[in-house]
């Protein structure tokens, strides 16, 4: 061993002991004839002093920055201490010392706020992962990594490990595929999730499994998306959803309480998805604060149990609203005082494409009682008292008012409801709120193939009580027009998401363990008997041999970490992530290969022109 | 939930409880009027009993095998009781009873003697893994993974994720790649093992970093290896060889007291390559017994420190032994009594192809203290009997002699010997013996390119007092028929294997960790500065800027598992394993894919002729 002690464990209970340290150096300060080096390991940073007779043997042998050195001394008592390090009450007084390896100058500094951009700092990945920063985001994941094995082995479950070399059965995402040398013109496939077999699992028996496991998409990246990533990936047989929600709300709460120290005691709110779609207009609802949305006008089509209030509205000759399908309005607290010129940037924020509003219309609700609008001359003050109190304004806030067609106007109303939070601080990074959202719908509709596609995924089960709806009627939507009027657009998904603070962290389903009803759910997708038998025949034919109920769920673990860690970018809590063209720039994978493996593996490239 | 407890916990002091059981019907009795049914899931079996009227029911709803059924009913303790059984003084009064779902007859029977072929086992494997044979090789990999990771964690090493999907960097075994739909014509290729990213933790100063990873390998598949592996894979930075050695030591005794209850207190035998090599023929000693070789001729060259003792065979006018290259005799215990029929049979054994030789010579070492052997009429008794004194044999042995060249005759020596030890009993599946192999060559000689090959894998490094003759020596072979005369043939890796009962259950090394010397190795081993670079840039980029010394290990988690499993069939300890084709035979994959698929990843079949 190199070292009798790390860099991070002395204190002053140890002065006068002799011990060898080895590490980086991370800075070096000249004072007069003796030099202070500072120290870097894993573990912490210690103090080196060196006399001036060693003083003089470093001006022969210089040191660097990040040079990784061994030295023997004694500890001793600083004089100058430094309350803001574990061993800031010590230092070494070094008696000996010798070079294990020099170092270049690093391209960025080896501090928390780096001069690296993020383009240098992924080249030099492994100089990158020095930094303290990003040490503690790999520090928490596996403190989650810890904790989520250790609270599943307590309840029974096992890691089982699933196969990464698949069959391809392209259902949602693209697969990532391997051509086969020894079966030539053949291809595994990597999984996506290790979902069929954690269901094979369950028939066979093992009632608890889970595994940490790597996936795979082959999607088009979208910002902070990985070509592969890690699931925590759990099954249960012989259980009902509740029994689903209550192990996994126990999961988070002993992660919460083994990484973050945090007593989660509250239950999980469960919020049905229709409900979060009208109070939130969004199915992972952050409800670290209020500002719920307000439903002004909606189509009766899509929330059928819901009372109508657009009497608030209509009549008063405003095109606007008048000729909308959905008219929203949420309530930010306190923000009567803006300014036209402040409303104005809110507007613009909205009519921005990615939102895609044609405007805004806005009530302030000034602290007098008074109501002053931007269409005041639709409204009598009357009428702007009444929709800023069905907005649940309070004197002081300011009502923001969408309109626009429904799918649209409620995305940019839960985007506009977020964005203000922001700005006013409402969304802390260091506040957990936890919830489920339950009753998802099992079908969207896909437009351009005028067909149902799974929500969840295509092994999810409907409600119990939805069961024979879905087996008694035809998938086949006749009239793409009112499909909503379909009997399998009201069938509700016995599915689950856990969301956290506006993150979906976790999400699964009851499965279908029946024959009959899996090969209903496929033909609803569109899949004809053959090609169900080509790709999912292993599953249907285990499901003829005794196949229990069960259920399951998966956490996006780089997610999770990143949510627990404050931030919500990916990629700073992988260790060697990809960049968003799926390249890892450090290895500068992918690659060509050599002729030689293209032609063992009876493949040739056929580039487009 | 689906029941209040499982078939493996009900005991006689839960007696009157009302409980409600779910799992599979092992068994179906009938007697008379009532029905006793076994009830099987992940932890054991209970018996149910069902009474006349349920009977009744079940003549109109019968029950077969496999089912999966849920009960409720009152625990009663057993008049006919079954002490094999943990619930066998219980069995539950049933009083209500729904089929959950129904299972056709499985095409072989779910017991730990079935009825079904490998073939057919593999096709339904999610049946196969119901059989409490292969549920408890699972459940033992399972205790050998938590074992692991808990002692590497007291350890203080951290669970780091690296990628799956890599740079093709072919060196050794072939690798599989994936094509890159977002980089056309470019390739990822699978991990044969995370080697050179835990070696960039160790520069980022994660000293202590494990992984239990999948690593795949695109070989052609011998008995029993998979294309897809498991590894334990640790690195440590600032140790030598010595600490390796007793940190990993530490694990396989705690994984031995974890998951066998065995307190493996012996230290760890250390054997030299050349020492496992003279005395076992083998570098993967099996040491539970022992019939070690009588090296009686040897090439020089080969163990330049031996004294030769063959004039106890030499100028007796035996041309076998006179014109061979090695003599390697063993004692067999108590094989004085063979009769020639049995050595007979032995000779025929060690003239397979498999194991090559041309004869074998025996002496019968008598129990009156005559000797009486196959070559009587070279050698007087006398001379019998010194051979049979140097081999170690007592009256009532039998010495086998084998004669040939160095290397095969080597290798049937060892094999011969563990045929006999296999024969006489003495390899119990049931007993451990641990070792480490140390010492091994840093080179092989590759005679088909006339070049060094890494022994081990290029990152390793040469023993401190070899690097010099490393570097200052040319590493082209200039006459290939004196390469044994290089000086690269005498350097010795900082290198070392964990063998148990004969098989290397883990290896690793000290490795380089100066560009130099790293660059110096790739060119031994005829890699120019510009393959170095497009393959290695990353690494030996990484190597200037401050890369610490540092080793590891890795262990095959399969091979592990089948062993302290008692087993050496691997298979046999992976829930979804291939075939030899690297088929898995339930998925039927490998498998074609769509046209459109291809057209996406810019590639095209190329199928030979």
């Amino acid at each position: 061993m190199y070292r009798t002690h790390t860099c991070g464990e002395l204190r002053l209970a140890d002065m006068a002991k002799a011990v060898t340290l080895a590490g980086w150096v991370q800075t070096i300060r000249k004072f007069g004839a003796i030099t202070f080096v500072d120290l870097r390991d894993r573990y912490g940073i210690t103090q080196l002093l060196f006399g001036e007779e060693l003083t003089r043997q470093l001006d022969e042998q210089p040191l660097g920055r990040e040079f990784v050195i061994q030295v023997t001394g004694k500890v001793n008592e600083r004089s100058n201490k430094n309350p803001n390090l574990a061993t800031g009450d010590v230092e070494i007084i070094v008696s000996d010392f010798s070079i294990l390896n020099r170092s270049a100058v690093p391209p960025f500094t080896i501090q928390d706020d780096t001069d690296g951009g993020d383009d240098l700092r992924m080249k030099y990945r492994f100089l990158d992962l020095r930094r303290n920063a990003v040490k503690k985001n790999l520090e928490l994941r596996y403190a989650v990594n810890r904790a989520a094995r250790n609270y599943l082995h307590q309840q029974g479950f096992m890691d089982i490990e699933t196969p990464f070399l698949i069959k391809s059965t392209p259902e949602g995402a693209r697969d990532f595929v391997v051509p086969s040398r020894m079966n030539p013109g053949q291809f595994y496939a990597l999984p996506q999730s290790p979902q069929t077999f954690k269901q094979l699992l369950m028939v066979s028996g093992y009632d608890r499994y889970y595994q940490i496991v790597k996936c795979f998409r082959d999607e088009d990246l979208r910002a902070d998306r990985q070509p592969e990533f890690t699931q925590i990936d759990c099954e249960m047989a012989f259980v009902e959803q509740e029994d689903i929600l209550e192990m996994f709300e126990g999961m988070i709460k002993s992660i919460f309480k083994e990484v973050k120290g945090i007593d989660y005691q509250e239950k999980l709110e469960r919020m049905t998805w229709e409900d979060a779609m009208w109070t939130y207009g969004n199915d992972k609802p952050d409800i670290r604060f209020g500002m719920q949305l307000c439903n002004l006008k909606f189509p009766a089509h899509s929330f059928r149990t819901r009372k109508s209030i657009s009497d608030l509205i209509t009549g008063a000759g405003f095109q606007v609203f008048d000729g909308a399908e959905t008219v929203i309005a949420i309530s930010v607290p306190g923000g009567s005082e803006y300014s036209r010129k402040q409303t104005d940037e809110i507007t613009e924020w909205v009519k921005r494409p990615q939102i895609g509003m044609k405007g805004m219309v806005y009530i302030k609700c000034n602290t007098d009682g008074s109501f002053k609008s931007s269409v005041d001359k639709f409204y009598p003050e009357e009428r702007l008292k009444a929709i800023a109190a069905a907005a649940g304004a309070k004197p002081g806030d300011l009502v923001l008012i969408l309109a626009g067609a429904e799918e649209r106007t409620r995305k940019a109303s839960s985007e506009l409801r977020l964005e203000m939070a922001t700005r006013l601080g409402l969304r802390k990074e260091d506040e957990f709120k936890l919830l489920w959202v339950i009753d998802f719908p099992l079908f969207e509709y896909a437009e351009d193939e005028n067909r149902w596609v799974a929500r969840h995924h295509p092994f999810t089960s409907p409600k119990p009580s939805d069961i024979e709806t879905m087996i008694s009627n035809d998938p086949e939507i006749k009239d793409a027009a009112k499909y909503l009027e379909h009997p399998y657009a009201q069938i509700k998904a016995n599915a689950y998401d856990m969301v956290m603070n506006g993150n979906e962290i976790g999400g699964g389903s009851i499965r279908i363990h029946q024959r009959e009803l899996q090969e209903k759910m496929f033909a609803a997708l569109g899949m004809d008997a053959e090609e169900q038998q080509h790709k999912f025949g292993f599953l249907l034919g285990a499901f003829e041999y005794g196949a229990p109920p069960h259920g399951g769920i998966a956490y996006g673990f780089d997610r999770l970490c990143a949510i627990l860690g404050g931030s919500e970018v990916i990629r700073d809590f992988i260790a060697f992530p990809k960049n968003n063209s799926g390249r890892d720039v450090m290895l500068d994978a992918p690659s060509s290969i050599d002729e030689k493996q293209l032609v063992e593996l009876q493949i040739k490239l056929n580039l487009n022109k």
